[in-house]
This record gives structure tokens, C-alpha cells and sequence, in this order.
């Protein structure tokens, strides 16, 4: 299986490695929707043989990645997690993203699980199961989602990067709580083309990885302009920790793992500070787009096949048929001036530094149990990371748990546009991190 | 006063000008809210000195420019034609198209009447009164709106030009009415900002001159980015007629006078081509937008004061009450596909030949007299126009009636950012349907 970064891989035949893989991937449980062995190690084939001849392909040429079954694959129905789309005409085209991955050689391994719709951050799923979070062998713990099966993918070590997306937290939350990395771009920079839509405001097509460079090479490839991401040394830099709401009600191993995690951070120069951030208690009261807009998408499809949702996603669209346009427009208005407002805050520091998630993963059973521990620990995974959605900003979420203990996500933030200094300290404090 | 270009008056001095324009502004009905006779003078005296010293400004330096009573100049509070708004604050700064047009050296003559709150294409305001068209000296006519001042102080010699704004029409009927020269930019190329919006979505900053060449100067000092205008000789442009919906129920001196001009375009060399359009017939149940965003931002404001609203602008806002976010979305998505087929006929055209608006301008009394009669003349006068602003695109109206007839407009039309060669287009064929 993979451990290593991509550049790591370099000189690894990609044949054996491939044959290996599609070993594990076949017996991997509810990871995937669909495997592609054929064309995978074609691709791995493709790769050895050109390396053989001489040429240099991409670093990523020949290696698994994975497509969150969201995403157009030309010749397939894009499902979505769910069951209803079977009868819908099969895509014509690669989305643009899974397009330029496949352009750079890369082998997409298989389409991956994920929350019906993406319209949790729980990351179970009633028709194809929930894959268990590879972080703990003794509980079947929830792998985070909506992108629960990208993540699982590459914390599994059979892909070096799940192509997943993020409306809310959606590669943030299973990144967390899975010990790997999750990068939200800013939204703009990457086509949500051939993406079956959650919020058209907030969605963002984008990636997890293992590490920060294997961040910034897929997202090099993804976007529609690669990013410079500059050294950036520690001790230039000014991190906020805001004391609003994304500090509160942190389970004591997130809360200490987070400590400690600032603790090198400072260690290694950065400059932590405490800042108030008040403007995020206004955060939750914006976050309606989701439901009105899945509502728009989805109506003709509940009225007709409710039985055969997730009773769980469905209740959450439908709260979306109630809002009025003139809320809605309203709403994007009050967003737009929150955003300028939290920009204006912003500029002060160089980035923000929050737990992407408050808690370490639950049990699944705890979740499939009780609809009010369900939505209790979605509410509670969604909270910080959507923040950052809201703000059209980017952020990462890296590990910054001590080995052997469950995982717990550091994340930094960013307002739009800010992704290459975003990536940048991330690259200087997973270093850090890793001391 | 002025009835030459911007380019002809090169050599005119700009206060003797100023003064014999303030005399008349003063005495003018209904086409100014405000006038600046002090700033004015100061910005004439001040291009004549610069002048005089050797210093070359912008051809516009020391000439009289209006503002629509829509956009912002900073110390006052915008009205848009109502008198609901003198409580609210004053502006903290001009809007960026007027801070532009000021550093250019324009004098700002003064804010100009208009429908209120732009919310129709007719003209009438019964807070302020009507400006006359003054194409007709024996009746009083509509000018057209919603810009209607606008046009006026540019048809009636005040003005060079009419900073106006467009969302359905409002500055392509005026123009069209009075025989002027109106465009409607793709939206994006100028700020909205400082503006008081009707529909966030296809609210256009823009102005109404005499002739393209002043549209053309006028334009490349509001939008973002100046546009090279080619040369481009009618023979190598083919013009599409559409041939749905835009054509119905022209009056006969419409009618005859769109003939002739296509007659004198095709002369010039322009191939002038009936093409069917059908998807036309779509735009009218798309047309929701204006509703639903100013219901939003007005909703407040109409629960206060509606009594003091002109009850033909309440009760269209009135409409946008009942739409749901979900239809709302919905709607954007429509658009958005209607556009991209749009596109796709345009593809094989240069431009589209549309009569701007199907009638000549009514009486005021008419409209003042029957609301039937208001309603009808409204729903021709958009009808055409709006069509332009659901494509996102850009159209010039031109006037194509023969001396001494009633004011008949051309409108010259494309896709989004198609502004270059529209400009182009109606450059050539300004020249055409002079000869």
C-alpha cells in the first residue's frame, strides 16, 4: 500500500504497485462504487513503459487516484451515493477536473463512496454502507464526509489523492478525521462543470492528499491556473486564532492536540495570536444556501422518489423549500457585505488557525442509532469548516494529532484568492508539525 | 445649445458654452432633479484654462454631462426618482462611473429625473413631473425611461452625454424616443457600485449620447477596461433579423422606417439576414428578475411607505412577493441555459437588427390617463430591449427615422462582451443611414 508522498514514488514501478492495489481495492468495503482495473493499469503500464523509454511524465503518471462518485466519467451516470439517478443518461464527458487528471497520466483507480447527495458531514451512507475510518482497527468510527470514500482511499494507502468536493467541509471533515490532508480551494479556481451541483454558491471541486506537496501538485493540475507557492519561512508569519465559536465545545483530546499544535507552531516562529474574530457568531445565520439551492436541484426528484432518499438528506433539503426569493437574495446580499466585512479583519494576519472539526470521529453505530446524534455530530463537524465556504476563502486541513492517537485536523484559513500563501504555511507548519 | 459631437466642439471654449447651457437647464420641466451651476462653471473654466495653457485633457474636459438620479455623488442622498429616500444618508462618495468621468474633467451638470426607482420603461414620474420629449413640439410626449431625464438633457442640446443605467431598456427607449444614441454595455464591464439597484442581475451602468463616436469616448471612460473599436466595413458583416416575437406589432412609421434603414445598410454592403429566433419566444417567461431582486431590496421600505410609492412601480414590485428561492434558482438556471443556446445561433451572425421598440412615443396624457394604456405601452417598450439584457449581452440603438418624423430606433445587438464589434458595426452603419 502507499505510504509515501508522490515524489517519493518517483522511481516505483507503477505496474506492480497497480497490481497490488486493485488486490486491496477490490476487497475494500464501501470505498468504492466502482472499480476500473483495466484502465488502471493501462495507465500504470503506460507510465512504466515511458519512463523506460526515456520520457518524464508527470510525477502523477501511472499512480491511483480516486473520483468521488459526484463527478462525471464520460460513458457512466454520475450517482451521487445515491440510488434514483439509475435511469439517468450517462455523462458525455469527463468533468474537467477528473479530464486534467487523466491528461497528467494519472489512473483513476475507481468512483468512491460518499454521503448521499454530499449533503452531510457524517458520511454514512444506506445504500452502499459507510466505509469505516482506517484511523482505528478496535471501532467501526465514521470516516467524515460528504467525501467519505475519497478520503478512505488515500488514509487506506491505495490512492495518492481522492478527488472529492466541498460545500461545507466535504474534504476538510474526512480529511480530519481520517489523519490526511484536505485543501478547499477557493472556489472560483477550479470548473465545477460535470459536477452534480450541491450549492452552486459554495461548491468547490477540489482534493485530499497525504501530504501538502502532493496538496499543491494536484491542485496545480486541477485549477485552471497552477499557483506559485513561495517558501515561506515560519517566523514570517502572523496566525490568528479566533476566539470566536470554532474554539468552542472541543472534545479534550481535539482541544489538547490543537494546543500542542500552536505550541510548535509558536516553537518554530510563528506568531500566534489570540484575535476575537466576533463577526463569526454571525456565520451560522448565513449558512442557508445549501438547502435552498439542493431544493431547487432535487424538488421534482423528491416529489416523486422520497421513499428512496437518505431520510436523513431529505429533510435536510427540504427546509430549503420554505426560504422566499426575496430571502435568498437577501441572503447572498448579507454575505457579500459579511465577507468584506471579515476580509477587512482578515488583512491583519497571514492566515487563521482553527480545529477543522471539534471532535474525533464517532462511532458509526452512535450515528445510524439516533437521528439526534446524527445531526448533533453533523452540526458539530460542519461548523468550522463551512465558516471558510462561506467566506469564498480556502483552507487546509492538516494532521496535528501525536502518532497513535485518533486523529485531529489543524486547519488554515484564508480569504479568496489567498490559496498560494495558504498552501505556503501549510507546507512550513506540516514541517513543523512533523518535529 | 449643443448639437454636434464631442470631437466637434474640440475647439469650442467650455465657459461661454456653460453659461448658455445653465440659462436653459434652469428653465428646463422635470429633466433635472439638481443642477451644479457653480461646479459646472468651475469645471468649464478650468478646461478652457488648461487650454489656453498648452495642456491637452480628455476631449469630454469642461463639457455638460448628466446623472441619472440613480447613482451616487458624494454629499447627497440618491433619490432614483422617489421621495421616500431624503431621510437615508448621503452618499460617501460618487459612484466609480461618475469618479471617472470626473477625472476625465466632464462637468456634471446635474442629476437627472427618471421612473422611480427605474421600474418601468415609460418615463412618467409623478413626484417630479415628465419631461417632454422633445422630438414633438405640438404634443406632449413620453420620452421613454426609465432614463428619462437623461435622454432629454442629451436630445435637447443640454448635455453631451447622459450617464444613465439599463436593466430592461432604460437607456435604449429614451434614446430611441427622443433620437438618440443609447447603449447598453455588457454588464460586467462597469461598476454598478454607487448605484441604487433595480435587478442585481442585469442592472447595467451606462449612458445615452448623439452619436456613437461620443458612445464609444463615453464608454471607454466608465468601463473597467477601455475597448479597441475596429474599423469595419458593412460589407463584410452579416446582420440577423430575427424573426420572432421582436417584429410584432410595429406601428407603421416603425415598421417603414426599419425597412428603409435595413435598405440602406444592405446598399452599404451589410448582408441582412431573416432569421427565424424561435427561442425568443422564451425570453418574456424569463423575464423575473427585476421583480423578485428589487421586492427584496424594497420590501422593507414598501411596508412603511407604499402610499407614497407611484402605485404603477408598487404594484410591479409587488410581483417579486410571491417567487420562492427555489424558482428563483431555478430561474438563474434557465437563464443560463437559454443563454448558451442563444450564443450558439448568434454564432453564426455578427450582430442582430432589432427596432428598439415597436411604437413611437405616446402621449402623456394617454399613459397618464388609463393605467390599461400605461401597462400596454410598458410591456412594448421592454419588450424588445429586455431581451438583450436576459442574454447578458450589449446593444446600441441608433435612430433611423427620416428628418422630421418621429424619433424611430435601430437597436444593433449581441452576445455578452460582443461590445467591441457592436460598436464597430453601428459605427458603420451610423454612417450608412445618414447617406
Amino acid at each position: 500500500m502507499i505510504s509515501q508522498s508522490i515524489a517519493a514514488l518517483t522511481k516505483t514501478s507503477r505496474s506492480p504497485l497497480m497490481d497490488a492495489i486493485l488486490a486491496h481495492a477490490e476487497k475494500a468495503t464501501a470505498v468504492f462504487t466502482r472499480l476500473y482495473p483495466d484502465a488502471a493499469r493501462a495507465s500504470a503500464a503506460y507510465a512504466d513503459a515511458m519512463r523506460a523509454a526515456g520520457v518524464q511524465l508527470s510525477p502523477l503518471a501511472g499512480l491511483p487516484v480516486s473520483v468521488k462518485d459526484l463527478t462525471d466519467i464520460a460513458g457512466e451516470t454520475t450517482l451521487a451515493g445515491s440510488t434514483i439517478l439509475g435511469a439517468m443518461p450517462p455523462a458525455t464527458a469527463d468533468a474537467p477536473a477528473v479530464q486534467r487528471l487523466r491528461s497528467a497520466g494519472a489512473a483513476i483507480l475507481g468512483k468512491t463512496n460518499m454521503t448521499e447527495f454530499a449533503f452531510s458531514g457524517v458520511g454514512l451512507n444506506p445504500h452502499y454502507g459507510t466505509p469505516a475510518n482506517p484511523a482505528d482497527d478496535s471501532v467501526m468510527r465514521i470516516p467524515g464526509g460528504s467525501s467519505s470514500g475519497a478520503a478512505v482511499s488515500v488514509a487506506s494507502g491505495l490512492c495518492v489523492a481522492g478527488l472529492g468536493s466541498d460545500t461545507g467541509g466535504s474534504i476538510r471533515i474526512p480529511a480530519a478525521l481520517c489523519g490526511i490532508v484536505g485543501f478547499k480551494s477557493t472556489a472560483r479556481r477550479v470548473p465545477t462543470a460535470g459536477a452534480l451541483p450541491l450549492s452552486t454558491t459554495l461548491d468547490t471541486i477540489c482534493a485530499t492528499t497525504r501530504s501538502v506537496d502532493d496538496c499543491i501538485l494536484i491542485d496545480s493540475l486541477i485549477a485552471d491556473e497552477p499557483l506559485a507557492v513561495p517558501a515561506l519561512p515560519l517566523n514570517s508569519v502572523r496566525l490568528a486564532v479566533p476566539g470566536t465559536v470554532v474554539l468552542d465545545a472541543l472534545e479534550p483530546h481535539v482541544a489538547a492536540s490543537f494546543s500542542a499544535a500552536l505550541a510548535r507552531l509558536s516553537r518554530a516562529g510563528a506568531q500566534v495570536i489570540d484575535a476575537p474574530f466576533a463577526l463569526l457568531a454571525e456565520a451560522a445565520a448565513l449558512n442557508k444556501f445549501s438547502s435552498a439551492e439542493a431544493y431547487s436541484w432535487h424538488r421534482a426528484l423528491l416529489a416523486a422518489h422520497e421513499d428512496k432518499y437518505d431520510f436523513r438528506v431529505a429533510k435536510r433539503i427540504r427546509l430549503g423549500a420554505a426560504m422566499s426569493a426575496a430571502d435568498y437574495i437577501d441572503l447572498h446580499r448579507q454575505r457579500r457585505d459579511w465577507i468584506t466585512r471579515m476580509e477587512r479583519e482578515l488583512d491583519a494576519f497571514d492566515a487563521l488557525v482553527i480545529p477543522t472539526v471539534p471532535i474525533v470521529a464517532p462511532p458509526i453505530a452512535d450515528l445510524e442509532a439516533s437521528e439526534e446524534a446524527f445531526f448533533k455530530a453533523n452540526a458539530l463537524l460542519l461548523r468550522n469548516p463551512s465558516t471558510i465556504n462561506l467566506l469564498d476563502g480556502c483552507a487546509i486541513s492538516l494532521p496535528c494529532h501525536a502518532p497513535g492517537t485518533l486523529p485531529v485536523g489543524l486547519m488554515i484559513a484564508g480569504p479568496a484568492m489567498a490559496d498560494a500563501k495558504v498552501l505556503a504555511i501549510a507546507r512550513a507548519a506540516e514541517a513543523a508539525l512533523r518535529q
